[in-house]
């Protein structure tokens, strides 16, 4: 690491982002990050991912915990990403978050963090290789990044990025969901998202 | 990973539990946990550490921020680790949390934490190889020790259980301190914690 100025970001979502099932536990944030690091910018990075939460859980806390970690004069950034949670199966068989409350929840994350001034990336929600919750996903993807650009905000659409069931990387993916929880894949799933972020131009640009 | 019960630990801390500084994004939070995994414990770590954060600023967030993250019904518990900036210099020369404040803030944190019922660790402030700061975190050790005693808390004493300046990991310390920003060590300091950390009985007995 050459001396550089020190930035701070958080990263809020859900286990995904937290890295759930990662027998490394890096995740793909921790993968990320040491990338970033690793080419000279000194990045202090804040996973706020938490298991469940849905976009309604995010908006609920994220203001509060970027507070004490993102202070005033220090050069910092916000990683947004969830979905997944919206569109699982609640108890009455419907989404645990309709398309258009997620909407309006994304808008009011999003109109927030553009009022702090932070740089705000969103990274839309992974495959999940099952397929009537993927499309859902699908779908979910498709109207997140009208949201994002209403709002300039850069998005990643993960799910369209992400390799299909029959690829090689989506076999690892499928098969260390089965060797773990069942939904989270383990260290080959998350360098493989890693290796999406790390590749997407906004990404470079934040850290440029 | 084998398949056990689900655990869920949240650490609460500041950069050195944050990991500042390590370029390989790990800090000694995630080699522990990562060590904890590979022996068949499927542990969820949530990194709480906050730089430049004292036990007073901890204090302050620690409650709302686990409420997420442990849900009811699920295995889980606290680590705590502070002490630190409670012993750095603030703008009068004088220490930024003086020792009756930081065990009165300590005696608050552990009797809620006892309350809420989770098992709770507290991991003593590192040794920081700096003469003045490293007097004042070995006397805050030596009175930590009977706070965490009142509340039945484990305590690693980790000010003494960290080689001293003269020693060839204290010297890794120090280069990596030098190479960074004067403060953090990079991997190999945040492995030696590690080490510390994973060799003390009561963070083995926590994930038995």
């Amino acid at each position: 690491m050459t001396e550089t100025d020190d930035m701070r970001v958080c990263f809020f979502g859900d286990s995904f982002t937290a890295g759930t099932g990662d027998d490394t536990a890096l995740g793909w944030v921790g993968r990320a990050v040491a990338d970033v690091r690793q080419r000279g910018v000194d990045l202090t990075a804040y996973n706020l991912g938490v298991r469940g939460e849905t976009s309604i859980d995010i908006a609920r806390r994220w203001n509060a915990e970027a507070g004490p970690r993102l202070p005033e004069g220090i050069r910092a950034g916000l990683v947004f990403s969830f979905g997944v949670n919206d569109c699982v199966t609640g108890v009455a068989g419907q989404m645990r978050v309709p398309v258009h409350q997620t909407i309006e929840t994304a808008q009011s994350i999003f109109a927030d963090a553009a009022r702090a001034g932070w740089p705000v990336l969103m990274i839309g929600p992974p495959r999940c290789f099952e397929a009537t919750l993927d499309l859902r996903i699908a779908a979910l993807t498709d109207v997140l990044a009208p949201v994002c650009a209403e709002f300039d905000i850069p998005f990643l659409p993960l799910f369209h990025r992400m390799p299909d069931a029959a690829s090689r990387e989506g076999g690892i993916w499928q098969q260390e969901c089965a060797d773990g929880d069942g939904i989270h894949p383990n260290a080959g799933g998350y360098a493989m998202i890693a290796r999406i972020v790390t590749g997407w131009d906004a990404w470079g640009a934040m850290f440029g």
